[in-house]
C-alpha cells in the first residue's frame, strides 16, 4: 500500500501524473465509456434481422396474420422462448414494443392512474409514495421515480443483492413505500447476482403496503462473461408461494441480445397482474409490432439458440472487460486508489475511487476527451454522497479505444487521487 | 317513401323480410364488419417490409447505425416524408412507435402527469376535467377518456366538421374542457372532412382553458376512394397565426398505408409542445425502432411515393365500398329505414336507422352470423342516445363476403324496422 508515503514520494508520483495527463491531453482523444451500448460488431452478429421474416413469411405459428392488428399479448412462440429465459409461464408473460424501459415507465403509470390488484387506491392518489432504490444502480430507473415525483430512499448493495436488513426493516414499517428496483443478476453497475436467500427474503417479507411491487428487471438474464451461466432465484414462483403473487413485476428485453433499438421487450407478472396490465394497455393499443416478433422468433429459434447466441457476444465483449480489468490491476494495484468490481456477466465495471475524487475524476477525464457516465449516476437524483463511484461501460469502443481510455481513466484516478492526498497531509 | 304505407303493406314487407332472415340464419353465415382492418392483399402490397432494410443496410442517411439505441425524434428521411402529409415542420415531427393510438393515450398520459405548457398545473390536479367528443366518432377516442375518467360532451357532427356553434361557446365558457377530438379529414365514422372554416375556427377560437388541445387525428390524410385528393386546412400554421401555436397535437401513421400492426406513428406541435413531449419521452424510451423507419423510408421513398402506394390501395378496396354503396341503395332506397354516408376516402361508412333501431338490428345480424361494431360505438360511453347509428366497415372481408354481409345486414334493417313501423302505428 502507497498510503504510509511521505510527502515527498507522493509529489513524485503526483508529477508523474501530472506528466501522463498532459501527455494524453496532447493526443485528442475522442473516447467514450458512458453507455451500456452494444458495438457495432455485437449488433452484425443479429443482421440476419435486417432480412427477416423473410420474403412471404407472415404468420404465426397459430395461422394470426402478423401484419394486421390484433395480438395484445404478443406472439406466443416469441413469449414461450422467452418464459423459459425470464422464468415466467408463458401464460403471463407478454411481448411488447422494443423496450422494456418503456415497460417500467407504463408499469409506474399504469399504477399511478388505476388501483393496482390489491391497492386501495391509485397511487395518485396516496399522497407522496416512495421507492427502494439499491445504489449502486441504474440511472434510467432513477429517472423514472424522480420524474414522477416519488421519493427514492438508498439501500446499500452488498454481494448479494441489495441490504436486506435495511429493506425488510424499511417495508415493514412504511406503508408509502410502494416499491424495489431490482436488477437481481449481473446488476447495473455492480455485476452482483441476487443470492437465493435475497430472492427468499424479498419475495416473502411482510410489507406495510398492500400494493407492494417488486420491478424486477432482469435484463442481463443470459449476458453472461464466463463459463458460468449463473442462475438467479425463480422469484414469481417464490413470492407466488409466500402467498404474494402480485408483488412481482418481470421485465426483459432482447436489446443487448439483438438490435438494441429494434428488439422486444417483455413483461411478466402474476395472473391478476396481467390482466390489470391488459385491461389498461387495451385502452392504449391495437397490438404490438408482431411481425418484429415474428422476425425475433424466426432468429432466435428457442431458448437454447438465445444461449447460444449470447456465447457469440461473449466471444466479443469478454475481451474488453478482461482488458479493462487488467488496465486497472497494473495501473492502481497498490496505490490504494481504486477498488473495481470483476462481474460474471452484463454491462458494466464498478470503480470505487477515494471518497470525494470521483466527479473530479470523470471532469478530469473530459477534459482530455474521454467520456464517462457522471459521477453520481448510479445514485439517485444523481447523488452519490461519498462522491466515489465510476461505472466502466466496456462494450462499446473498439478494443484499441477501450484500452486508451482504460489507461486515461487510470491517470485521471491517480492525478485526483494523488492531489486529494497530498491536500490531506 | 313506404312511410305511407298501411298495415297491410307493411305486414307483407314485414313477412318477406322475415322469410329473408329465416334463409339467411339457415346459412350459417360467419361474416364481420366490425374493424377498420386492411383486408390481407392490401397487407399484401406491402410485403416488400418482409426483407427491407436489405442485407448490410442499416444506416440512416446521415450515418446513423440504426439498429443501436437513441435517435430518440426517429429517423429524419422517414419524418421528412411524412412532414409533407401530416402538415407540420419537419423538425416538429417524431417518428415512434408501430400505433398512433399509444401517442394519444400518452399525451393525455403526460398530460395528467407533467403541467403542458400553458398549463398551470398538470391535469391530474386540476380536479374534474372534460373533453367534447364529435358524435359520432372514434370508439377507441371515447375509451381513452373514458379509462382516465375524463367526461366526454358530446358535439354533433355535420357536413362540415363538428357544430362549431356549440364548440366554440363550449370551449369559451368552460376552463375545465381541456380539449376535443378531430378526425379531420375522412372521419370516422362519418367520413366528412373538415371545411376549411371549420379548421379556421377551431384555430383561432377563444378557449377558457390556457392549457386546451386540439388531437388532430389525421388517420385517414391519404386515403383516398376517389380521384379526388381531399385537402384540409393546416390547422398548426393556422393554429400559429392566430397565437394558439401549442393548441394542436397531430397525430398519425401507417398503420393503414403499410401494415396495420407493424407501422410507424407519428406525433407532430409547436416547437414548445414538442419540447415538452421529448421532455418526457426521454424518461420513457432510450429511441424507437429506428430499423423499422429506414424499412418504411426505403419501402415509401418519398410523399409522393406514399400517394402513389394509396392509388393501389384505393384499387382494392373502392370497389368494396362501391358495392356496399349499391346494396344500400337496391335494398334500402324508398323504405325510409336508413340513409348512409359516401365517403371520397377512409375506412367507414355510417348507416343511419331509424330511432331506436340500431341496437337490435345489429342484435339480429350477430344472431344469424354478421358481426357489426356494436351500435353506441361510435357515441361516448357506448352510448347512442338515438340509437340509430350502425358503422360498416368494407375493407376486411372478400368482395364476397362484403356483399353477403352487406345484404344480411339490410335485411336486419328491415326486419326490425317495419316491426318498429307497424308496432308504432
Amino acid at each position: 500500500m502507497t498510503t504510509d508515503l511521505g510527502a515527498q514520494d507522493l509529489t513524485a508520483l503526483l508529477d508523474s501524473a501530472r506528466q501522463d495527463y498532459s501527455e494524453l491531453a496532447g493526443r485528442g482523444l475522442k473516447l467514450d465509456l458512458t453507455r451500456g451500448k452494444p458495438a457495432p460488431d455485437q449488433l452484425d452478429l443479429s443482421n440476419e434481422l435486417l432480412t427477416l421474416p423473410g420474403e412471404g413469411v407472415l404468420k404465426a405459428a397459430d395461422g394470426t396474420d402478423t401484419r394486421n392488428y390484433g395480438g395484445l399479448n404478443g406472439l406466443p412462440e416469441l413469449r414461450a422462448i422467452f418464459a423459459e429465459l425470464l422464468q415466467v409461464p408463458v401464460a403471463q408473460l407478454l411481448a411488447s414494443g422494443n423496450s422494456s424501459l418503456e415497460l417500467m415507465h407504463d408499469a409506474f403509470v399504469q399504477a399511478l392512474l388505476s388501483p393496482l390488484p390489491g391497492a386501495q387506491s391509485r397511487w395518485v392518489d396516496q399522497g407522496p409514495i416512495k421507492f427502494l432504490a439499491p445504489v449502486p444502480g441504474y440511472d434510467r430507473h432513477f429517472s423514472i421515480c424522480e420524474r414522477f415525483g416519488i421519493e427514492m430512499i438508498p439501500v446499500p448493495m452488498t454481494e448479494t443483492g441489495p441490504d436486506m436488513e435495511v429493506v425488510t426493516r424499511l417495508v415493514a414499517a412504511d406503508a408509502s413505500i410502494k416499491g424495489i428496483w431490482a436488477i437481481p443478476k449481473y446488476s447495473n453497475p455492480t455485476g452482483v447476482t441476487y443470492s437465493d436467500d435475497t430472492v427468499r427474503q424479498l419475495a416473502e417479507m411482510p410489507t406495510a403496503a398492500p400494493d407492494f411491487r417488486i420491478f424486477w428487471d432482469n435484463a442481463y438474464s443470459v449476458h453472461h462473461l464466463t463459463d458460468e451461466r449463473v442462475e438467479v432465484a425463480d422469484v414469481l414462483a417464490l413470492a407466488t408461494a409466500a402467498g404474494h403473487a402480485d408483488r412481482v413485476f418481470v421485465f426483459g428485453s432482447t436489446s443487448k441480445i439483438t438490435f438494441a433499438g429494434a428488439g422486444v421487450g417483455f413483461f411478466g407478472a402474476s395472473e391478476a397482474n396481467v390482466k390489470w396490465w391488459l385491461g389498461n394497455l387495451s385502452k392504449r393499443s391495437i397490438g404490438p409490432d408482431k411481425v418484429n416478433h415474428l422476425r425475433h422468433a424466426a432468429f432466435l429459434g428457442s431458448a437454447e439458440g438465445v444461449l447460444a447466441h449470447m456465447d457469440k457476444h461473449r466471444a466479443l465483449i469478454a475481451p474488453k472487460f478482461q482488458a479493462t480489468l487488467r488496465i486497472l490491476s497494473e495501473q492502481l494495484d497498490g496505490t490504494g486508489l481504486g477498488t473495481w468490481t470483476e462481474p460474471k456477466g452484463g454491462y458494466f465495471i464498478t470503480l470505487e475511487v477515494p471518497e470525494g475524487t470521483a466527479s473530479d475524476i470523470v471532469a478530469r477525464a473530459a477534459e482530455i476527451g474521454v467520456a464517462l457516465t457522471p459521477a453520481g449516476a448510479a445514485h439517485p437524483l444523481g447523488q452519490d454522497p461519498k462522491d466515489s463511484i465510476i461505472r466502466i461501460a466496456p462494450t462499446f469502443p473498439t478494443l484499441e479505444n477501450l484500452e486508451a481510455a482504460v489507461l486515461a481513466l487510470t491517470t485521471c484516478v491517480k492525478l485526483v487521487g494523488y492531489e486529494q492526498r497530498l491536500k490531506q497531509q
